[in-house]
């Protein structure tokens, strides 16, 4: 049998929050060629000794590089080619990292990320290394088309949060405004999320609501 | 900077087809160690001197082997780890392959590939090479996932079908009864399908459609 030398395999994480219900993204700068100085997203190599598979792999960079582990983190695609690293034919598994704006921005100000508000897209930023800003295209599309029937909105929220703080970020995500009764009813019916605390304001009492599963790293293999 | 062995990357393709209503896989048996004799997907390695990208290269494995391109091929995720291959650490691209059953069954009655109906899952086939089960249950819970909201059934159909066609393929694929009136206006609003010819049967002519894309190989990196 004929064997073949194998490409260059990597992790991509897009780390993405919403600030002031805006679609961002943490970049860093790159220290090492290829694209010296230019932004990107966190990565690195798989360790075939120490990595169970591309999901640990993911965990452990975010981990050695912030000291970070996102509240969500799920596979997106994989992109792929003979042009995208001018090392050598290169693949790498894009992650997809939702985290709520108050984590993110302790990041920033720790000088570890910088965050780039990318709600209507990619082109304004400076360019990035590889072919990155794709990879940031690809994993907020799959934000999006999952906001409209998942619970996926939550993770860029605190731990509990109200029924209008969700809906907002849904229609953040989405881009159009929602009707507050329709929605209601769908989260229900969907039974997206759970009852948590309800908290005193200004003399009215408001629900709080957490989601079922508030940590989720997935494969993320099964999602349509 | 420190350089780490790249691990194994390999595509698998999950062939599908309908028949008799029924999800079905096309597998081979493989020639060589390790598994030798088992049950397979169709796969190999990715050759960087000539695939553009992953998806090239599934093309190439599907033309070289079986002599066949699939009207419909997309990328599904990727699997990967330490223990899934025992040559060593290995990724695998893995995409979904959609074709009508007529094709498959020539392929089937030339010996290149057995059908297995997997409509019920996987249980019940021998014991498959690899992780090879895992990657057949995520591609058809995808196949699955975007039945209900896109026209991916009609991949799995001739390229001309009547409206009760698509419907009871979709049905075959959501596992449950779909009302007729509410179907085709659903598939109406959605643009699903383009008006094809106009078959006449038993005096009564019978509208035909066709996909807006009929054969559409695609990263599908966007798709929720």
């Amino acid at each position: 049998m004929q064997e073949y030398l194998s490409p260059i395999l990597t992790i991509d994480v897009v780390m993405v929050t919403l600030k002031n219900l805006r679609i961002h993204v943490a970049l860093m700068t790159r220290a090492a060629e290829p694209f010296i100085n230019a932004l990107a997203l966190p990565g690195g190599y798989i360790h075939a000794q120490e990595d169970v598979d591309t999901t640990a792999a993911a965990v452990r960079i975010l981990k050695s590089k912030l000291s970070f582990v996102p509240r969500h983190l799920e596979q997106v695609y994989t992109a792929s080619g003979m042009h995208r690293d001018p090392r050598g034919w290169s693949a790498s598994v894009v992650y997809l990292a939702l985290q709520e704006p108050a984590v993110m921005e302790q990041l920033a100000a720790a000088g570890q990320v910088t965050l780039h508000d990318v709600h209507d897209g990619v082109a304004h930023l400076p360019a990035l290394a590889f072919d990155h800003a794709d990879l940031i295209d690809a994993a907020i599309a799959r934000l999006r088309g999952k906001a409209g029937y998942t619970s996926i909105a939550g993770y860029l929220l605190p731990l509990e949060f109200s029924m209008t703080q969700f809906r907002e970020a849904v229609q953040g995500l989405l881009g159009k405004p929602l009707n507050n009764a329709n929605f209601r009813r769908k989260v229900a019916e969907l039974g997206l999320l759970a009852e948590a605390s309800i908290k005193g304001s200004q003399g009215r009492p408001a629900q709080q609501y957490s989601l079922v599963e508030p940590h989720l790293i997935s494969f993320n293999r099964d999602l349509g």
